[in-house]
């Protein structure tokens, strides 16, 4: 297939042209309904021209191409992921996704190649969620799971969300129109974000299902204290507690075979000379697995809690989130695989950890995801990178999984 | 001793007394050259008079008391402590080390007994350090060992303590006229700020020596990651790191017999899905033996240098503070304990973990301690209790002691 290293190239470089538009000039910052927001959505519209798609912008301020089949009543196969970043985010986290893809759109346009279906590629709007909060606003809009308490929503700036829409050119009572139920596959190119594929030597691997979460907060309160006069067998210290908490979550999650993180501590009280009488942490639970994940919890939290009352600290614990596992499809799933072995690559089947667009999808349509390398498995930082090469055997995947879509 | 009731709790409601002067009308806030500090003083040197005690202020803001005995050439005790407090603090640190034995020369007077030795009170104007960051300004002075570069401390307003002590009527080109060397004694009573009398079911305890400290600020940098996708054994998680490591110290304080304790943390990176990537904490090693807490901390510092690479973090570690253990003279606490036994009560010696104005006059004099006890050892805090009846007991050693000082 190496026709198609001009395209991972021309890739590779659009990564770097999108990176242009950035909210922030000393970082890639690209947020949903901002001004770099639209001209992104522009730019991309303008690159689907060139590849021969019809293009439009929905309702929600997600960019659609669609290669329409002269087939009649043929399927309907997008692909896709999300132009926005993170704050001081990268420059391929979602947008390698939409580019990805509609290289391999441009390699069909070049050589006059059709397809026994429709093609369509979207760019979603919002996945990250770091202007509202909420996630995945894009592809919810597409899915018609929007939820209408979101027009309450508000950002950094007290910006409503139904402001930000009609300063954009949209109308959020018009959102419910961008809900499609015409589509019969989706698929979704990503960066792994972690390091598997790296550790394994692969290019790309298939994703099995997507992780659902349960998030926690824990409150721990023992007792503030001199630390030069308490005796070190006569305290209540809470960070001590929490201390062993986070071994014994770690070692549990491991045990159970799920990730487990606690990411963020914070000492309430306590000083260099004083023992901490109260400290707050997060927990976040992920498993592919919806019952290993709760059987993981429920083993966690009886063993921290143990661990409270065998130092005599009180502990209080709050879930904050709970979302469910997200399969993908088996059909598609194998069609993937047999992609990828026509390519000649081992394949490896993986889950995703992580959120994607893809969880909102999955209520409309059969779903699958392509993860490609990333260097280190660095994500949502500047140091966030991929190899022009991978592009390459990931967009042959990709065009072996088209020839093989309808089949 | 039942005559000193009287005076137990006459002491009892001075403490109540002294902290209307407080900078703070919704708690106890009684800082170094503040306006509270110079009505606190005339309070005290108002009771001191009362007692039949010539008073005078000396040139750091300490308010002293003086018996002065008619024996030519008599030796001269000092008894004192702090007048200052912590912001939010209590009652009787540092201030029940002043009015307990002012007490006990009230019944002096009042029974018309006379001293074959001098003897003074002083409530020393700053041992907390919390105005300028520095601590034992008061007794430092006294002791010959105020330090030049004092002159450029400054306040959280910017007022530096130079001006601080002309506002209040002093002049630091003259503090070290306060230095004395015609002491023969010191002896500070202090309230425990620990647990292990009231443990003991003890009135009062002889300190043997007051702890050494050293402290450090120790960084950990891992490395950040997505909380869902990097796999629990390829991250580098530097809270998770850092709990190992506290658990560690404080296994091997307990082994070593110091007190270790690691009073805050901060995450530096991370976040409730993110990997830790960057944390700090900070570690205070004290012991009364200054071999024992060097060896501990060596030992710690190797064992969680193996914790950082086993965990392949990068551990950082800076000593911020240290000093040694000051010892209490053997005659003095032998003293103290002949006047405790003849009270009825069982001796306990304990080490002082905190520091004291007791570590500074010892470049001057022999010193010695006696702790009372205090409510579940709490201090520092509003909560700061003590019990009348303790007062008492505490005042009767007292006068048990001045009977035998110059035996």
């Amino acid at each position: 297939m190496s026709e198609l290293q001009t395209y991972a190239l021309l890739t590779y470089q659009r990564c770097d042209q999108l990176a242009q538009f950035s909210q922030d000039p000393t970082c890639m910052d690209r947020r949903y309904l901002s001004k770099e927001h639209k001209s992104a959505n522009l730019q991309v519209a303008q690159w689907m021209q060139q590849a021969g798609m019809n293009v439009w912008q929905d309702e929600a301020g997600n960019q659609w191409g669609a290669l329409q089949s002269v087939i009649p009543n043929a399927p309907t196969l997008v692909i896709g992921s999300h132009l926005d970043t993170v704050p001081n985010g990268g420059k391929y986290d979602g947008i390698l996704g939409v580019l990805l893809p509609l290289g391999v759109v441009q390699y069909l346009q070049d050589t006059q190649q059709t397809l026994p279906f429709n093609l369509q590629i979207v760019g979603f709007g919002d996945e990250e969620g770091t202007r509202f909060g909420a996630t995945l606003l894009g592809s919810h809009a597409v899915a018609g799971s929007w939820q209408e308490k979101w027009a309450n929503l508000k950002d950094n700036e007290g910006i409503g969300l139904p402001q930000a829409m009609r300063e954009f050119g949209l109308d959020i009572n018009k959102v419910n129109h961008g809900k499609r139920d015409d589509i019969d596959a989706f698929i979704e190119v990503h960066i792994e974000q972690g390091p598997v594929l790296e550790a394994l030597d692969l290019p790309v691997g298939i994703v099995s299902a997507i992780a659902g979460a349960r998030r926690f907060k824990c409150m721990v309160t023992g007792m503030a204290g001199h630390a030069g006069t308490v005796p070190m067998t006569m305290r209540q210290d809470a960070l001590a507690a929490s201390a062993e908490m986070i071994l014994a979550i770690e070692t549990l999650a491991i045990q159970h075979k799920v990730v487990a993180t606690v990411g963020k501590l914070t000492c309430l009280s306590g000083a260099t000379n004083v023992i901490s009488g109260k400290t707050e942490f997060s927990i976040d639970i992920r498993s592919d697995n919806n019952e290993l994940k709760d059987v993981a919890f429920t083993d966690i939290e009886q063993k921290i809690q143990e661990i409270a009352n065998k130092r005599k600290v009180s502990l209080n614990i709050i879930q904050t989130h709970s979302a469910s596992a997200v399969q993908c499809d088996n059909d598609l799933q194998a069609k993937l695989s047999q992609a990828i072995i026509k390519n000649g690559i081992n394949t490896h089947t993986l889950s995703s950890g992580a959120g994607h667009d893809t969880m909102a999808m999955a209520n409309i349509c059969p779903v699958a995801m392509l993860f490609m390398r990333c260097e280190k498995g660095i994500s949502h930082h500047p140091a966030e990178a991929i190899c022009p090469l991978d592009i390459e055997c990931t967009q042959a995947v990709l065009y072996n999984f088209l020839q093989s879509f309808t089949s």
